[in-house]
């Protein structure tokens, strides 16, 4: 009792429904020390659902209604509220971060397989998302691997020339799998002196992450607090687009600025206040009034008749008939999550050829790319007409195009470069990434092409224009095309068509 | 009645007063379908002030609350909420694309002249507003039509030398035009299948669109939905930035950017969410302690005392002694909301000469300068002293003059590019605005200088110091001076003065 | 009384509470006027604490929740609340800019030694932060005095040269003294025609200005308003991060777009909205559940039991081990806040030599180090443990150390454009900032380098890596390294590596 009223105390003053469900013996007993170890912790936790609501409640609501997506939950779980007990010690026996812990057989990293104790769709749906995949994805690609070896390697001078140091896990950590996801593993057991007294803990490694693809003590892949922030697992906050603009903002991949100054982001910042962001399901015109990332592309939707107008998805992609974050080009989405396997033509790990040609066996084709427009295109027309939709979908489509030509250009003229050799490519066993000019040309692509196909995606035209896209995508071709002509003069090398 | 209670079951749960005047039958009759058709089309409206009031309700307002400016509305139309069928059968004699719908004459695209029935005095102001000319202020320009050719065209490779293909309707549709406007025709008419069975459209071309100078198929120009977005009508959004943000925030124009960083900005970040967004007046103090862009462009603001601090305007320019947006050298305002009928000194369509004299016969005199000035000053002088404004007054005129002195510089570089040769410019009949080194001139002004100028004019100076400011300005003189001194080198070729 | 009623007239309309002390009748004389000549500044500070409490009643609240620190107050302050006069007649004989003003002796520029009146401690620990030197740091320090003169300075050609015309005061008020705080000195006085009749006024050099570190007309430091703005002095204000962003939003120091990004970011956009920005002490988990700049930088913390997390500080830097701003090396924080005084190794007025080494003299030592660790983690550690915090500190050490290896090799290079003259540096009595290379080399450690490293403090790792940090950084080496190369052909120079 004296542990309720504290931890009552420490909720936040906006208004939140009493207490429905007891928190059991195990999560009080956590509380009785977390409470003032971590506040801030266990307050997020307090002003949760978890903290309210217990499975058995979450199924009594209607289908539509409800959160949670198993059929049956352990009956030790079923009546009281989800607390620290509950999610920390599930599953121990594929835990190798398990440890002893005050009488408990605890766990720090709580995972998806843990999560899909009450959500296994959720899970089994994110588990066909690209993101689950995004270590392997990453880490498992020669050729990415190389392009962050010469983004995060220190480089040093010798002889004259630029080397590099490979770059350390830490470094990695730091950058590309603070989204991308870390390897997540026990390295050992330490003691540490706490103000409970001496106590042994798991040393981790890659630890802390919350990255999309982290590769979990358990095996399983992805972390569910990515989005739902822990230990709060808000659905407002999942809804809003800050929490995708954590990894989704860099020139790569533009589109919370995009979206900001898009009519949707606008209406979003300007009366957005006046939404609500928790209701399940989620009614178009009664609860919100225009898109946020989410509900284009995760959430279930549905109409003021209570019709669905989109099922709820955690595997994104089938909303998404095309991938226009150009690798190097826009393409019809990859069949598998796990894009590691792909190769191109050429061999290369890549969905499309240094010339365009996508690697077509990898990628869905015409007919399921139909079937996921019309799946995403039902989201568009609860507030648009179909001539609005179309309209918009086939500037979207010759903007995808045209953004692919461009880089067809910008790539033609660097492969005259490794062909005259004033640059060195892959017929030099060398990487197509670690030269200035190779970084010029990516930016094409990467950066400029990803920013247009995006922009036009999404209605924020500005931003692709000025902002990030065509000025820069027309003025980079420009650029190539001078350095090119300067090089092959000062060395005196030709290629077939620069002159 | 069934239908009010369906449209109620739609509204946002946040408070709104009840239906006061009743829906017109033909627009009860449009929601029958559109309804469930477009539920969150309908919900923006019914949550919306024109869903509520009447023409002759608002007439009964005081004349500073009143939002309407007509002195007389059409009986058949007074008496009603302002509906999809009020607005979507207006002049049908006017509008190309009216048709036959369900026994009604309806057209698709509403235009100002549609909003004058009941506000003519704003359609009328906005007439001389430079931004309900902006398409004709783009495409009637033949250097502007260039320099769109050189930023969307296709560029490919042909004999070693780039080519450029002219960018295609949908892709100028799917840049410039989003914001300027497009050219909305209609094409001819279409069956299409719908829920309803096989029905008869317009095909539009340009569709969709919401840019400030839209032409539309009644031959009027502009949109009033790019601010006030459709059909929620919100004068709360208009109030808001993040409206203005949508085509004012690239680095040609990054107005949002810098009010961001401004105290002002700052302001209306932190404790914006205390004000009074809907409240016509505007009453300074009780309902804003801050500016926002509409505050000091476009609203009727009152003091305390209900004394008009500034008269609504939605012509703009009226408070606007200045074009800061330097084409290429900031300028007295145009006299005409019509640009494309200046020519500088030199024939060229441009405010000024490229050695930055101004093109005066186009351009308001001294005068008219003083009197903008005067008007724009009382918004500020609700909340500083004069000494305040004057110092802030005098900083921007000498930061517009530095800017345009850096410019100059730049350009006599590039002037010299042209005479020797290095470059190629009009006298060889070509384009100024197609090679990399034109294209970084240009960032000198277009870019920077228009970031350093905004930045003084609206207090976010530390976005025109590195943001996209003067660091940048100064670099990159001094990288066309470099580029010079080489190309001169590499070639041979002298110029005057480069050595 | 009819003052009284006037002045609640313009408040706004959200819940204050009664006025619970009365405004003294010099305060009740100045808005007599001032309520209609000014009347959002008026309504600022009626919706402000100070217009509502009086010190007596600040006073009478526990130690932790009370917003004043001096000992006693003047008796004939103590009982009003704090209105226009009793700021604004303040210390009449240390301010060279009072003059009378209807019967009374004013002065127009309220500084920190006026507020000490109520607030000495955090005057007194403002003085031993970096900002309240800003002036004097940026304007002392002859090498950022020449890197001022290259960036606001006027180029223009001479015998086919750049040359600079050193920036005028009013360009430097208009840009780094916007932030750093100008010198605010009275140059006379002057008659102006009021709506009052002729009044006589100083004139203020400098003026307007609320930089950090401003010198005032009383020869003290700072403005207290830069901050907490005038005449609100919200303390919501204060901690919302858009404050912070005024100064620190460029690419030199892109802080809050970092925490935008970050998942602290994300909470604060996302939920902040339900946050009590206003209760004193601040209570982790109950008024707040991720912290905003002010959380772990200056505000009082307390947990849920009412113990100190971390105490109030207007010094900053005493939770501050590193200076992670590089220059050009991030280092150990300065012992004074007055950086003029330091000298490297070299002589130079820089924190760290040309090759990384560290002014040591200048700088902490470990043992304060790591006490200002140690308080600053005590407000990371109210969410997270232990090993989560260790994890993430240890990542940002490692990224502080390879980025400033980064910065060496771009440094080395430079060194060899100057050893071999095609660049000009200190050895030839040139400035090491005024040439195109130069500023790109600036660019590896004053933008990039400080993005990495701000970005693993703060966890905003998406922009650490594409937005301006690690891509740049690598670029910026490989380009550098290209232009010595060509430099070098082209002018048949030698250095010592490059080839």
């Amino acid at each position: 009792m004296r542990l309720l009223i504290l931890v009552a105390s420490l909720a936040l003053s906006f208004p939140s429904p009493l207490l429905a469900a007891d928190m059991s013996d195990a999560t009080a007993e956590c509380l009785e020390c977390h409470s003032s170890l971590a506040p801030g912790m266990v307050a997020a936790w307090q002003n949760s659902r978890h903290a309210r609501v217990s499975p058995t409640e979450a199924w009594k609501k209607t289908e539509l209604e409800r959160r949670i997506s198993t059929k049956s939950v352990d009956k030790k779980l079923a009546a009281n509220v989800v607390g620290c007990a509950e999610c920390h010690t599930l599953n121990p026996e594929k835990h190798s971060d398990n440890f002893e812990h005050n009488g408990y057989q605890v766990h720090i990293v709580v995972t998806p397989e843990d999560c899909a104790t009450c959500h296994p769709q959720e899970v089994k749906q994110y588990g066909e998302n690209l993101m689950s995949h995004a270590y392997g994805n990453l880490q498992d690609n020669s050729l990415y691997q190389d392009l962050v070896r010469t983004i995060n390697g220190v480089q040093f001078l010798e002889e004259g020339q630029i080397r590099i140091t490979p770059p350390s896990p830490g470094t990695n950590a730091d950058s590309c799998l603070s989204c991308h996801g870390t390897r997540v593993e026990v390295k050992g057991f330490d003691s540490r002196d706490t103000e409970m007294g001496e106590m042994e803990f798991p040393v981790l490694s890659g630890w802390p992450n919350a990255g999309v693809g982290r590769i979990n003590p358990d095996g399983s892949k992805g972390s569910c607090s990515s989005c739902h922030t822990w230990h709060r697992f808000s659905i407002e906050m999942a809804r809003k687009p800050h929490t995708c603009s954590q990894c989704h903002k860099g020139p790569d991949v533009p589109i919370y600025k995009i979206y900001q100054v898009s009519k949707h982001g606008n209406i979003y910042s300007s009366i957005g206040h006046h939404w609500d962001f928790e209701a399940v399901p989620w009614t178009v015109g009664k609860d919100f009034t225009a898109p946020t990332c989410a509900t284009c592309h995760v959430s279930l939707i549905v109409n003021g008749d209570g019709e669905v107008v989109a099922e709820r998805t955690h595997q994104m992609n089938n909303r998404l008939p095309w991938r226009i974050f150009g690798l190097i080009y826009s393409h019809a989405h990859p069949k598998s999550p796990d894009t590691s396997v792909i190769k191109n033509n050429a061999g290369l790990p890549l969905p499309t050829d240094l010339n365009g040609e996508p690697a077509s066996n990898y990628l869905i084709d015409n007919n399921e790319q139909q079937e996921r427009r019309k799946v995403l295109q039902q989201v568009c027309l609860s507030c648009h007409t179909q001539q609005w939709v179309d309209g918009h979908w086939i500037r979207f489509e010759n903007t995808m195009k045209t953004a692919n030509e461009m880089t067809l250009t910008a790539t033609k003229l660097m492969q005259q470069a490794w062909d005259s050799g004033v640059a060195k490519g892959l017929a030099q066993d060398s990487s197509i990434f670690d030269e200035a000019i190779e970084k010029k040309w990516m930016e094409n692509w990467l950066f400029f092409g990803n920013s247009v196909r995006m922009s036009s995606a999404m209605l924020g035209t500005d931003y692709g224009v000025f902002d990030n896209g065509r000025w820069y995508m027309a003025k980079n071709i420009q650029e190539i095309h001078d350095w090119l002509k300067t090089m092959l003069a000062v060395t005196g090398e030709t290629s077939q068509d620069a002159k």
